[in-house]
């Protein structure tokens, strides 16, 4: 597989790849030029040749791209060949809510357990997971091979619990707390900042405004 | 205020300043030179005074920024001047957790409601807010000026609510269905896609692991 050097551009659109690939492969679609996914997807269909490209291109000429086929290698471009284990760290409703996804699961993020520091909620459950208390996370990292810590509790306590995270051989963070991390090279860490989302939002909706009450569009 | 033409990079960071000069307002500093709040967020100076000269600049020489001031500055770039009402469709896990964010209040993001389809949920509350059935989302958009719809429904639940919200003029959709929603220009979309982001770690994970096993880096 020749993915060295692939922009982080490229590899953050071949999740939406996979997913349009989905839906071709529910509907019993079996092939797909790279014109009918360009009008699928909203994007030029050289854009689409140009990142598939990227790894060797899969298509045929004349023939398309087989679906199926297609699927299977963007998911091992993804990793998605293999399956990741994850701890939750804070049980309220977004670590209740990530927990409880199956989607998730099926594309082989297992969920194995999940940390609180509220003790009302230790030995209820997510999802058949019981919550534990975060005081035993140490010990439940060094008989686990745990890859992925999702973190879902406030900035002070992310901060808290980094250190045994990565003390842990912790492969990567998936980051909701609003604070960014510090951590070693080789630790990935993906944040998801909802604030700052919406926060784009408000920019867009006061900048449309802006522009429509100045330039008379209507 | 100068904006046109700024580049969605330079506004997708903005988020990221306010946050740190929220910090620094925190702790009671207030100014702060580019030098300062370069190491403080791991940017370049010369980044951070690019970044706010798209704005006019705010710095003076030799004294650096009023934290203050520039908090204000970028906030109002930002739209967040002004209120914004907002209701969430869908009533899971994910929408009670957005719901239940004080923090997009103290950004002056108001929550007025959220509905979803499950008669077992209506009447319970989120944060003070009753849960709706969703057939009372057209009349309720009606009655009350809503500015974004948060949508945390499965795909078909979404696809199948657009219609409503922007019949009844929604100025923004901040879309957590795993699905890409087709608006009139003007309905501004913000996507938090969250499978997507997990399979960027997945890769980010594979790809390390790759490259320690080729390059023999340990």
């Amino acid at each position: 597989m020749q993915d060295k050097g692939i922009s982080s551009a490229v590899v953050g659109r071949l999740p939406r790849y996979l997913r349009y690939l989905g839906d071709l492969k529910e509907k019993g679609i079996e092939r797909v030029s790279s014109q009918e996914l360009s009008r699928l997807m909203n994007v030029t269909a050289s854009q689409i040749r140009q990142d598939l490209n990227n790894f060797g291109g899969f298509g045929q000429q004349g023939y398309g791209y087989n679906v199926d086929y297609l699927y299977k290698e963007i998911g091992k471009i993804l990793g998605l060949d293999r399956e990741y284990d994850f701890i939750i760290i804070g049980a309220g409703n977004l670590g209740r809510a990530l927990g409880g996804y199956l989607n998730f699961e099926r594309r082989g993020f297992i969920f194995r357990g999940i940390f609180d520091k509220n003790p009302e909620l230790f030995g209820t459950e997510v999802r058949g997971v019981k919550i534990s208390p975060i005081s035993e996370l140490d010990s439940f990292l060094k008989k686990n091979n745990i890859d992925i810590a999702v973190l879902t509790i406030p900035k002070t306590g992310a901060l808290e619990v980094i250190d045994t995270l990565v003390d842990n051989g912790i492969k990567a963070i998936w980051n909701f707390a609003h604070v960014d991390l510090d951590v070693p090279e080789g630790v990935q860490v993906e944040n998801v900042h909802l604030s700052d989302s919406l926060m784009k939002l408000s920019y867009n909706i006061s900048r449309y405004a802006d522009d429509n009450k100045n330039g008379d569009k209507d």
